[in-house]
């Protein structure tokens, strides 16, 4: 559409919705630019439904007038999948952001996408149940983004990612057209798995409006271990440990040296110095169970040596320890440098093999890389540190991760376990994906979307 | 295709494969004509393939020669999901049947679609792994079938159903095109999740021929509680209390009146006279903790005064407690009534509702209602028990099941949560689904299987 035309039309679009729905401002599109990445683009106008029903009129004129239209949960991406390249519609779904319902008799919140997920998780936690999905940005990412990306966490070791607590999901398509997928119900076998490929689908292929979300009991009890090694590999090979002792602790994290040495320097904490691993490993169940079981595990740990082990019993305890694992993002951006974090996964028995690729690419292109992260997953954020006051970084950098991504591919990985593709990975998406898979994906797409307008210039 | 036109080409068909692997004779297509449903068809041939690319030349000439192929995995379905209504070829999966690799150290096995549900998992136990997805027709029932029915069991309330447990698959497109999906990781956010568009397909987007499943580690112990209560709706309530008190049970399991009855003939056991409801509660982990919960839960149930109370320590004992829920289905058989099993699922907290629909169709259309199965999930198996000798049986028999679907979905339920809708279901199919989803599916088949090849005759 060229640019008069399109003033035009979403000058007449503005008319169509309730007042304040449609925003031209240049504040309103500045802030809907860009994510957590590093690119950004001005959107022509932002959309910011209060309804399913403008969400519906936005999507059915765009589709129309083959306006280009980026949804939006809380911009708190990291590979920039809703930055707008090709300007057009920013759908910002913040309006649409209430708890419809908690039934603890149905074990199912009903919410809209704009609920941010940590406001869902207290308010299921007062009523004795549980949403597992935690990541890291809890506190500031939306549910709906979550289902954009098929969000992850620490806890998804034991409890699974966001794509398995979602029972139902009310979807607008490019064309308007609105649909209501799944149930409430715990289990369904009606038809194909509809509802499910709409999660991590990146905004490409429709908008969620509401979801129906599976709640578990809120297990009573939880407890900690967070222990000092001396390498990765002992990191590695205590894990091997706990698995073959026949435990899922609901997370098993990991950092390495450089990051150890980041949050040292943060925290103050004496006890990181010389530590070449830490590890954290949380259990969760009924308190008599997780002692018992943190008892087992401390044996257990016992034979790899370590430098320290804390123990954190109860909730609130635990709570203060994963805050040395929060520290841990906040501690590399200390160091000044410009963190490219990777969340790249490999198969479990592949981790040392990841941690020696991680030490390579430092060795090689002269960055420092800093590995943490779910490490019971295979699930490893390797970030390369650059110093960007140094020419040529730009080069290095890009050749860094080129040896990343393909040396986790060679070790049958994959370039993004929580993240998604987004544009930060959308050069490597080639080398991810096979020529005629990528040619499904663009069969769906063309489906789903034949005039092409639902999150443009990204993947598909 | 005309009939003399489709004997010519399959001819020629079975000349461009390996011996054997296209079959005529009539024994072998009747043993393909149906499934444990009541369907049947008789195929004009039957495809036996022992390779994927075998696979690949029959579905790209049935996709050229509009030819009805219609996959079956072990002919263990319930909803004559494999029974090849509009004839052409049936492609069994049988040959394809080795476990591939069973990886301990990356927690993943890959395997064929023919392998039996049990022998994989009897095999990853030997190594300390864990398989969970448990149909009760695990002994007989093939992977490949449970991926086309995303098949569940008792141990799915706590460990989730087949689709979480795949990775990714090896699937042939209707047009013989190879694909490879998903990864051997745990975690993956590359693209869109086409792996698991394709579990619970029942066999109409594509075929698959490999799976890379998840494992998880074995847990060590397991123990089993059943106790006889006085009514279902105690039972429901003790599950309620079960659910508060923070345990999600690795299965919750309930049987009623009339199936105990059954049972106390089948099995001589008396304690299950007199009883309105018997509910089996299994728990796996630590054996320390798994013995200090299973008496909190003991606890737990005394308050429901319970009829008796059958304690099963270690996996032996639970083993042969289990033997007390897979005689139910013999007992209602040992009835001489043919059983309509429907698993119906409603939200958690409609149990008690259900029942009442149960006793409320079992008055008025004359028939006894049995109901037992997953309750932890809502997942009930609704058994209407037909008297086929007397008169008008047809008429009444399906009266009954149009009041159990549509009081079903007037709970919020859905009219599947294991077995699919095949044939069985079929008539129900634009009651249980909205006209713009039905739509979705059809945009979906037309993408993926252009010309219709892929089990025709079914739900789109």
């Amino acid at each position: 559409m060229r640019p008069v035309r399109a003033a035009a039309a979403l000058k007449r679009l503005a008319a169509s919705l309730p007042e304040g729905e449609l925003r031209f401002d240049e504040a309103t599109r500045t802030a809907h630019a860009g994510d957590k990445w590093f690119a950004s683009a001005l959107p022509d106008a932002v959309a910011i439904p209060a309804t399913t029903k403008s969400v519906a009129r936005i999507l059915s004129f765009a589709h129309h007038h083959r306006l280009p239209i980026t949804p939006r949960g809380a911009g708190h991406g990291y590979v920039g999948g809703c930055v707008p390249i090709r300007g057009g519609l920013v759908l910002a779904l913040d309006q649409l952001n209430r708890i419809k319902e908690i039934s603890a008799a149905d074990f199912v919140a009903v919410v809209e996408p704009g609920v941010r997920t940590l406001a869902l998780q207290m308010a299921v936690e007062k009523q004795g149940l549980f949403y597992p999905p935690d990541p890291a940005s809890r506190a500031d990412c939306s549910l709906g983004g979550n289902i954009a990306t098929n969000a992850g966490g620490p806890r998804c070791l034991k409890y699974g990612v966001t794509r398995d607590y979602v029972l139902g999901l009310e979807v607008v398509l490019a064309d308007g057209r609105i649909l209501r997928l799944g149930s409430r119900t715990h289990k369904n076998k009606t038809g194909f798995e509809l509802a499910r490929m709409f999660v991590g689908s990146e905004g490409l292929l429709g908008v969620v409006t509401e979801a129906t979300l599976k709640l578990l009991p809120r297990p009573p009890w939880r407890a900690c271990l967070a222990t000092g090694l001396p390498t990765m590999a002992a990191a590695a090979a205590t894990i091997r440990k706990i698995f073959a002792s026949g435990f899922l602790p609901c997370a098993v994290e990991v950092a390495d040296r450089f990051t150890l040495k980041a949050a040292r320097q943060r925290t103050g904490d004496r006890r990181l110095e010389g530590c070449g691993a830490v590890l954290i490993v949380e259990l969760d169940g009924h308190e008599a169970s997780v002692r018992g079981e943190l008892k087992a595990l401390d044996r257990l740990l016992k034979e790899a040596k370590p430098r320290f082990v804390q123990r954190a019993y109860g909730p609130e305890n635990t709570e203060r320890l994963w805050q040395l694992r929060r520290e841990f993002s906040y501690a590399l951006r200390d160091t000044g440098l410009t963190k490219m974090n990777e969340d790249v996964v490999v198969p479990r028995g592949r981790l040392e093999d990841l941690f020696r690729l991680g030490s390579r690419i430092q060795r090689r292109h002269g960055f420092p890389v800093a590995c943490f992260g779910h490490a019971g997953d295979g699930n490893i954020h390797v970030n390369i540190m650059v110093d960007e006051s140094r020419p040529g970084y730009a080069r290095r950098r890009d050749a860094a991760l080129d040896e990343l991504f393909s040396g986790v591919l060679a070790l049958g990985g994959v370039i993004t376990g929580e993240h998604g593709i987004g544009l930060a990975k959308k050069p490597w998406w080639r080398d991810a994906v096979p020529s005629e898979v990528r040619a499904l994906h663009a069969t769906l797409k063309q489906a789903l979307d034949p005039n092409g307008v639902l999150n443009p210039g990204k993947f598909v």
